[in-house]
């Protein structure tokens, strides 16, 4: 059975590996104070084209995303998501679990725009509502689409005239950058904090907070500490970033994952399915027949998304570093056999 | 310059590179669901003898502290702790930021009696205080010394008696099983919640929670993922803590340390020094004349743990599973000169 | 300017007044162990046929609601509650601020349904999502309708057979069941908890929360100290709920702000206007052409609740303890007037 | 049965009741926005020398001490309290509930000195310790005792030199200014926040929050509207301030209870009785033998504070605003029978 379902199936790409077993007996300060923390930090800082960006490496996405949150409002103060936003659907309410109210918004293809934050403050009632403070996107989004260089231009340019901190999911950034015009120093310039996600493009574990603004990066370091997110062997995460944007490995991890999946998409299309949404990054989502869905899953581990009628569904295909061509390749041959079979089937009973 | 600052300066025991290495490429279930995930906590459920245990784990310690007690205690409910505890000092108010009070007691020697707990108990006034509902120990402890048996008895029943938890921090629990008489079965059966310290203990990061008492055990999960401690490659835990379990690597471990700790004390006992506490653990407080402290600086890192007088300081030396007895033969070395010469010194100064 | 913005315009039912003014010199015990909240408790116990039931005298709404809702709440767990819910609009973010997730439920007429119970219960997914554990319903709403009591038990049963706790807002309940056929018994017997407001009701400040869930009463008294919702001079509540629950004043009060509605509701149905909602509580929510609401403002205030189209808007009217029949006949006296005028307008425009 | 229990057993001044009464049939705007707590607030500025200080008036001193605490520390900072600190021993942990730590201070007369506060920021570690940011001292102490000016500027000077903020919780102030040379607007020059205890000095309820450090003002009250403090009917609170605010009957309050317990000392001290503070408040704590506190306990109500030894206990006797002089007579009468009695008997027993 090769599994589908995620990018966290398999453990970390070889070169980390190396890299973990060339430094393990050297001793090193701990609380990510360690030489490889700080040259991961500089290579990274580097890739921004931005010398005082604050980098701070941690264990897991959630995690990431409530000790951002949390660091930033104020206690009577929200953020503002779309509604399949992984902090609203996905982390157990582990932002409300830190005080703080999702203003979720409607979106069709996971994105957010402007006239969505609009709307949001419009709705706003002095006192009697928390104030929305900080807009939350997800790039790529949790649905596999992603924002082009300009959509992130006009939603930074929102949220810096009402006041509003712009903050990027980046759980599959390096799939999310390969698609998208978008560049590292895009992220310094128009966010405010971002993270690049590390566990889902062939780290380990890990992320790297990156907090742009000035203002939000003083005294960071206690929220890691205190929710339990610092960790003691910092340089487990320094090591794996300093691979990871060393070569630009993290951004041929990217494409990679992007290659795969494209070639999956392909097949689909050729065999004239269609797709819950219009992805070019390492998640797709095709609508198949259920008899389809049933033969693949003999063979094949992934998600059923979403119902779409009696007789279809959607799935969820997820590619990673470790994806072979050779998978991709016998896949679609396992796809289009039951293609074909449903395809007979469908006329027979006709 | 050789680190004896902590047991958290190298990677991990080669063992655990070795199965890492072994298990990259297979695909596994994320989110603690991984096959190795339940076989390390099969084996601790079999050195514990307790086959109803729940088993978790996580990437901290001060994560497990956190979680755990908040997980446990109502919003009006405290922790008690002995003023030392790591809870109290060293974890930047993680255990207020969940809400909870820790009712502090004074102690010289690290270690909580039911005394101190009693002593609580009497100061509690209905509805103007929180309710004690947990107790707080380390074993072993934060400086260095440890339970033996019948005290872990006498405090679990005290706890029994007065409707209180019993939580163990167990960071440096192989440290702490290998100094005393307490066993791993004894910990399931005298407590209602312990954690295994990997950190501390060889592995790259990871403690084990063991939740005994049933009532705690339910949905303790949902605790995890809200507070971002759930990592989606679980199996980088249960691959080390399998390790750790199989064939008595961590008890070697604990030995390991705890010997080349008792070497160095031996020495400094054998000059005539004295110690801060009576540890028999991985942990040893000898009080040094400052001029003696200053020459082993020169070679070797370490903490100073507390000023005694104008001519003494006690430091902390630690020593980790990667420790090697050539440099601990080598410090000892060290220390005779540095001690031979701070003693011709004061003699002809007097 | 005469106002029909709210029901807490005003300051206190005379009866109240004067109950306060007999009592003022005597010295009665603290934090609500006074002779008067021992009263009122058991006088609302005896409506309530109940003799278990817990009861705790509190200053306002968003502390009854915030208070009760996270003391029923472990740390992971959600409440549910319609998207006009006064937790999800008007309380600053106030239960999200103490940890929990609200799952927001659409609706058209403020009430919330078993299948929409279910809804959210089917959405839920384990670990990831948090475990839905109580519903939230106000009675009457937000919006002035209200719950029969079929409509009550049919709630009841779903929560019960769901493991799901019910709670009722009640800030409005004098209006709410004297426009209903629920009893204070089927409150008792139906909800785990619910409140019963002061505020709205002819009360200086003060709900009365009761519990009738054994579970859910322990300790209770606890989250009040500890959020500062137990008032020192607790007598002031327990005197005015004595006041309320001797010779039935609450419902009395509860017939007239209907009453008083319910006239004003006539005169527009008269006139032919609409409702946004089929209200018998003493909140109404007439459709308008804003000429007519321009001509109104002029002599009283009310909020204009919402734009219909570009000449129609909804807009609230409030009775209260306080409203005066004779204010009444002149508002609805006026309304005529602005009502000729209008259609004369459109007339002539045509 | 006569209390000196609390200043709290009463209902209020007569004079508040009177505006009560008056001010009943009156439309006023909600949450704080009618005129009588602006007035109210323009009263207390006036009395300041403040015109820029921010005044909001809430139900009770725990939910002030933890709003205001609560507002202005970020999540990973702490504040500095005595042990006696009503913080620390009576709310129930509502400050840690908020998510912070108190660093508790020793101190034998309920009073912190600068020294306190330097031995406190001396033990801060970096990264692992909650960043002091906030110092709460109570005037007068819950103890009896008060800060005189120049202990109060030397604190302010110490704060603003250390990056902290200082607030005095003023639940006594009215007791505490009548009893020390500090004045209103030295409470305005001296410290960032502090609040004007109504509920203890004559109201039914209320405390006056005073901000007047600038930058802690901003969106003070949606951190009252969220914790459930602000009251629908504002002006319960606002036109008692008003009335204790018109006339200085706030300091003739303060005065009266003062006089009272003024005499209660004396009496104890003429009979040769030592106190357990020095107190000039209305808060006294003489140490008397068993048997004349059990002679008095027949006829008076008063908590036994502390035990001194086998023979003997302080006691507290607290004055309030409706203390009458007639029954400080009989008390006095009543304590110089006992003590008559109790001398006798020890001179039999030799």
């Amino acid at each position: 059975m090769y599994s589908f379902k995620n990018d966290y199936s398999e453990g970390c790409h070889p070169a980390i590996l190396q890299a973990l077993m060339e430094s393990n007996g050297e001793q090193h300060s701990g609380y990510g104070f360690d030489m490889y923390s700080q040259q991961a930090a500089d290579l990274i800082r580097e890739k921004l084209e931005s010398p005082s960006a604050a980098v701070h490496f941690i264990s897991g996405g959630t995690q990431a995303n409530l000790t951002v949150i949390a660091s930033i409002l104020r206690p009577y103060e929200s953020v503002i998501a779309v509604e399949t936003g992984h902090i609203l659907v996905h982390e157990t309410g582990a932002i409300e679990a830190t005080g703080h109210k999702i203003e979720a918004v409607q979106s069709t293809d996971g994105k957010l725009r402007s006239s969505d934050i609009i709307a949001v403050l419009d709705k706003f009632e002095e006192i009697h509502k928390p104030i929305p403070r900080l807009v939350y996107i997800s790039h790529p989004t949790e649905i596999g689409t992603h924002y082009r260089r300009e959509e992130l231009i006009a939603l930074s340019q929102c949220c810096r005239e009402n006041g509003l901190y712009l903050f990027i999911d980046g759980a599959r950034l390096a799939s999310g950058l390969c698609a998208s015009d978008i560049t590292f120093p895009d992220l310094a310039r128009y966010t405010d904090v971002f993270y690049i996600g590390g566990t889902k493009s062939g780290a380990l574990l890990g992320e790297a907070i990156v907090i742009n603004n000035p203002v939000l990066q003083q005294n960071f370091i206690y929220n890691l500490k205190q929710r339990g997110a610092l960790l003691a062997k910092g340089r487990l995460l320094g090591i794996q970033f300093k691979v990871l944007f060393s070569n630009d490995l993290f951004l041929e991890i990217g494409n990679h994952m992007n290659q795969m999946a494209a070639k999956l998409a392909n097949a689909f299309q050729e065999l004239g399915y269609s797709f819950l949404t219009n992805s070019q990054t390492n998640q797709i989502f095709p609508i198949l027949p259920i008899s389809v869905i049933e033969k693949l899953q003999k063979k094949y581990d992934f998600y059923i998304w979403q119902k779409m009628n009696s007789r279809e569904s959607a799935i969820r295909l997820v590619t990673s570093w470790a994806t072979k061509e050779a998978m991709i390749n016998q896949f679609i041959e396992d796809l289009y056999i039951a293609s074909e079979v449903e395809k007979k089937e469908v006329c027979e009973v006709r």
